[in-house]
């Protein structure tokens, strides 16, 4: 109860006597012209104290072209708004441009299926009259509708668009996401609203990761065995790979289907050892990491094998390019395989790298005859590759820059993994490009943009929204919006606008938390659980694995999957105590964090109630405890920093060191906030001279 | 910030300082012997001090039989215990006998696809060595898996299961739910979770309600007009239909189809005008309610028609049963029709129930020629049907006797209505077959059970689980369990308990309530309304569309729609209420009133900081006030009740008045406790002489 009354204090105190902190340094000088616009467009001009009031006599109207793609976008258009504004409107099918709300004006359709490079800009004019949104194909028109729709306010009057003309075009023509659907299978209707969330966020290309060691997920019909044996039952047929790459093209995005090979490859070779460079038996791959089984690039029947099983989904996947991965072949089984090595000897290939290369132009040759442009991470880069093959780069963007210098195209993914669980604020200052690159203008044109990864060792259906997004909007985000758009506060302020927008289009990755939580404690009372997740993180990088080791088949459902990779409070206590060493009173530091601090001790004193007894918690048994003695630093720091005298001799000493061993993960989580309180200790111990 | 404190306080109220009352009421008085397993089973004993630890080499075997419906639902089991119970197991593959945590003996398969009255009991039985699960075929064991995850619990010392022997088999061999998909579409993922759910509950019929006037939803490739142009796009295909079937199936659950005929036609006629009574043209529909639009029962073309589309959907559903609807046929169309009136004038049919019945008999005969039993609505009850109909009844019990006198069978749902919005204790009391029934042992064996039914007017995929679930479960019970299994309070408890097992299957009945109020206020602060939310319902029966009309294209994310078919409060005021005019002093209903006023009060004070300036709650706006006002009728008549004299004379009257103004429904939802505060306030009235 009494924890129940400092939320209520400090909730009082966040949203009552101020704005928090992010939102009040991005707030823009004029309140008409700030936006929460995301991405945001190339130019915005608000016509001042003009507005389009949305009413039950809602229409879009097409002034010229329109097509079924264009008038089913429409039609999702008008559910998006009813479902917004809780209009019942009183007509649903077009009609004549006359007293129309939304006017559409476009030429022609966009390429169908999408095309890398097609024109996707559009202008958007809003009067109180009527929107007007222009395109020279319906790919621009289909970006136009969702900035639209975020142009949605309202006020006591109701809902409006205010009075804007907006002009956008995307900076690059490449802003995917990578979907693994290998390492844990994900059912169709979550990439569906996975896809839906991209095209709100304006990206363009669905990159499905369908093959791994852990699982081989497209139904072949040529091979069979290889989603029969190698996928647990859990793959998708032809049709439902096909309905994925329409849906996606009805939204304007591209699918770039990925074949993981020739390392990654174990789940093939349970089906068909004889395509192995060992003998076999395969297993399909239960643990994470990088494995040993790796196709047999010396035997014909491999590219024999490739050629029918790529040309099978050439058939299904119409993209221009196709993926073919590349990365991580280690290359063991080759070393160990006494034919290869004489092959190699024979032919003069001097290492395993240049096997692989040996491996790639062999597939290259399978590709182009299905009129397919190869892609692959950056270990399949080599000199005497066509000039058209895109690099993908884990590396870096010198890595990239490097390949664009030697003509190549390349997209940027180092950086924006966000399977590793780092703040959006990270992955939102790569810029594919960077602002001193000295790549000429012809070369920054091969780099295409970028692709954000989510590689699927740690996700469920029920936690991958939480993983990919909000934090993906802000790379689409830098991928759209001019380079110059660089404000990580402001950023922050739309992405959680951007985070509603997304639940609101179906995304789980707000309400499935507290769902978590409620099976953990078993109750729909779940005490001060809702608190402690919103203080903890899951360990970064690919510490997760080391500190609670899981297999592929393990549950989902541990009080780290209920965490989310940005905790709320990790940059809230960050500006409490910037605005505290920076000597700031307005909104108060020194109150904010006596609140913060009396929130932190009560959860820790709360939190053991629902924690003990309850096995499934027991792994974090001693976060609240911890919590209690890093609380206690905390004021101690703040006294000591207010205080006259500065602390004892020793005193930051001991107490980093004592945060640190506090800091430690627990079930695989740990405190956003000790970067900041050593900041903190630091500064206590700094300002004063010892007692 | 006052309102948080007082839900703290009448959180420690209700949860720390005494059990709720519902709960209260319903412990048994060993709580070792008390169990929440829902439905009740025939026979449970339980083996006092004997517990199974559930540990990480948990394993399931089989003793003998075993098909790959079993094996894939052994699968299942283990994947849920570890989503409950966080576990890491150790293996996943079924191994032998010896040493396995549960063991699997069954002789043969279930039928496949599932039949009527095939067997589905069941024996469990749990030592401290393993759990033993028989049964005479797998579709028991599918049962008894269910009931085996129910037993799971947990203390300090891990997830352990009771020892216990249960021996189980349904009451009744047909317990169905009704699903709409045709007034609004339901996606694929919407009806898998829903279908898990009625496994959980031990339920064994979807009844797919596949067209109406709203919309046709089967793909149909001879007729393909039919949902070309009768389903707005939304339908399923072949494939889909096949794939619900199996996943029925998989789950022991009959998949029976309904194409409702000669009636709700209006989605046929769109395609087909030809088959119509009156010329047409025809739309769909988009508003509720019962339509003229009729298949003409004239024309050879329409059987002919409805022998190839019969045909065409009995090859891809396998139930014996195919239900033809049959329902609601007002014959407006035939009566204005001068063909059909002559038709009938020269065969001697003398009203449209006689025609009605004509056409029956030439459906009937389509459907023998594809082996289905014919199932419809009452109104195609008449004496010289064959035997082996069967009459589904929305009449009632008396109708369902009354076929069973003349020796056929039937199905209850009047009673079952779930989407009228009544509470569960309604529906679960209601009994296909009453205790002071006069039916005859074999006539009783004519009543086969009953169905739920989920009419779609007022659901989005959002908001069906929430309108499915959890009541549905208590009708589940009240046809599974023993006849005698009747104790309302102790079905809530389990209630609750069943509630949260079908959210951790995936339901959304309980998340997308936070997520809807937070898509209202635009904002993850929702204030008040999570209170306010859980203080109303939507008003009964079919009141909605008269005091919030909308048609099928209307957004169903307003308010009501946030709302539940059964409030919290509702159950816990009327407690307190009774306790308080019983005399009861524990748990102390005079607290209690005085924190539930305190906490109306002050959401009544609250919520409009959160209602007002937002113009998808204005249509709530007077809530808040309406509750301020009852909360201190409610104060007053406690007042009253407790003081040395009564209430001045007009005092009763002109309250019960004001209450009934007060509580006129706004945006379509009510206050859930109007009946209990006017019995406070009759009482208030009645104990004293006046002033």
């Amino acid at each position: 109860m009494k924890n129940i009354t400092l939320i209520a204090l400090f909730v009082a105190f966040a949203f009552g006597s101020g704005a928090p902190p992010a939102s009040a340094q991005a707030a823009g000088a004029d309140s008409v012209i700030s936006h929460d616009l995301m991405p945001v467009p190339e130019s915005i001009e608000f016509r001042r104290n003009v507005r389009l009031p949305v009413s039950r006599d809602f229409r879009i109207a097409f002034a010229n072209f329109a097509d079924e793609r264009l008038r089913a976008a429409a039609q999702r258009t008008i559910g998006r708004l009813q479902r917004k504004t809780v209009l019942g409107l009183t007509s649903n099918s077009s009609g004549p441009v006359e007293g129309a709300f939304l006017v559409i004006e476009t030429e022609r359709a966009g390429a169908m299926p999408p095309r890398l490079g097609e024109d996707e800009s559009y202008l958007l004019d809003v009067t109180s009259e009527r929107a007007v949104l222009k395109a020279p194909t319906s790919t621009g028109i289909l970006r136009g509708l969702e900035t639209f729709l975020q142009l949605v306010r309202r006020d006591s009057e109701g809902f409006y668009l205010p009075g804007v003309e907006i002009r956008d075009k995307p900076r690059f023509p490449w802003r995917g996401l990578l979907i693994d659907v290998a390492r844990h299978f994900q059912p169709m209707h979550v990439l569906k609203r996975n896809i839906d969330a991209m095209a709100a966020a304006k990206m363009n290309v669905l990159h499905w990761h369908l093959t791994e060691d852990q699982g081989f997920r497209p139904e072949s019909k040529t091979f069979p065995k290889l989603h029969g044996l190698g996928s647990d039952g859990d793959f998708y047929t032809h049709e439902e790979m096909r309905e994925i790459v329409d849906y996606a093209a009805q939204r304007g995005i591209r699918v770039v289907p990925e074949f993981d090979m020739p390392g990654h490859a174990t789940s093939w070779l349970v089906g068909y050892p004889e395509l192995g460079s060992a003998p076999g038996p395969y297993e399909i791959e239960r643990d994470p990491g990088i494995f040993d089984p790796t196709l047999n690039p010396i035997k014909e029947g491999t590219y024999e094998f490739l050629d029918k099983f790529l040309t099978e989904m050439a058939g299904i996947f119409p993209d221009e390019y196709m993926h073919i991965g590349g990365d991580e072949n280690e290359g063991k089984q080759w070393d160990a395989n006494e034919e290869i090595q004489a092959f190699m000897k024979e032919r003069g290939i001097k290492d395993n790298h240049e096997l692989q290369t040996y491996f790639n132009k062999r597939v290259l040759e399978i590709l182009k005859k299905n009129n397919k442009v190869m892609m692959g991470w950056d270990e399949i880069f080599q000199p005497d590759l066509p000039k058209d093959v895109v690099i993908h780069s884990w590396r870096g963007q010198e890595a990239l820059a490097e390949a664009a210098r030697q003509g190549y195209f390349g997209v940027l993914s180092n950086g924006y993994y966000i399977d590793l669980i780092h703040p959006a604020s990270e992955h939102y200052l790569v810029d594919p490009i960077p602002a001193d690159s000295t790549l000429t203008a012809d070369e920054k044109k091969r780099v295409l943009g970028g692709e954000a990864t989510m590689w699927s060792e740690w996700v469920s259906p029920e936690t991958i929204d939480s993983r990919i997004w909000p934090r993906t909007a802000a790379i689409a985000e830098r991928l759209w919006s001019p380079q110059n758009v660089r404000d990580v506060d402001d950023m922050y302020r739309r992405l959680e606008v951007m985070s509603r927008r997304l639940e609101n289009l179906g995304l789980t990755h707000k309400k499935n938390q507290a769902m978590m939580l409620r099976r953990l404690v078993g109750s729909d009372h779940i005490g001060d659980l809702d608190i402690l997740v919103d203080l903890v993180e899951p360990v970064k990088g690919y510490r997760r694995y080391q500190v609670r080791p899981q297999t592929m088949l393990d549950p989902l459902t541990g009080f780290i999957d209920a965490t989310t990779p940005e905790a709320s409070v990790r940059r809230r206590f960050a500006a409490y105590v910037s605005d505290l060493l920076a000597g700031r009173k307005v909104p108060n530091p020194e109150n904010a964090l006596k609140v913060e601090f009396y929130m932190w001790e009560s959860v820790a004193e709360g939190a053991p109630l629902v924690i003990e007894g309850r096995p499934s918690l027991l792994e974090i048994r001693e976060l609240p405890s911890a919590l209690e003695s890093l609380t206690e630093i905390g004021r101690q720091a703040v006294a000591y920093y207010q205080g006259e005298a500065g602390p004892p001799s020793g005193w930051k000493e001991d107490t980093l060191r004592k945060i640190d061993e506090l800091a430690e993960p627990k079930g695989g989580v740990e405190f956003v906030f000790i970067d900041d309180l050593k900041r903190l200790v630091e500064a206590a111990a700094a300002e004063k001279e010892p007692q």
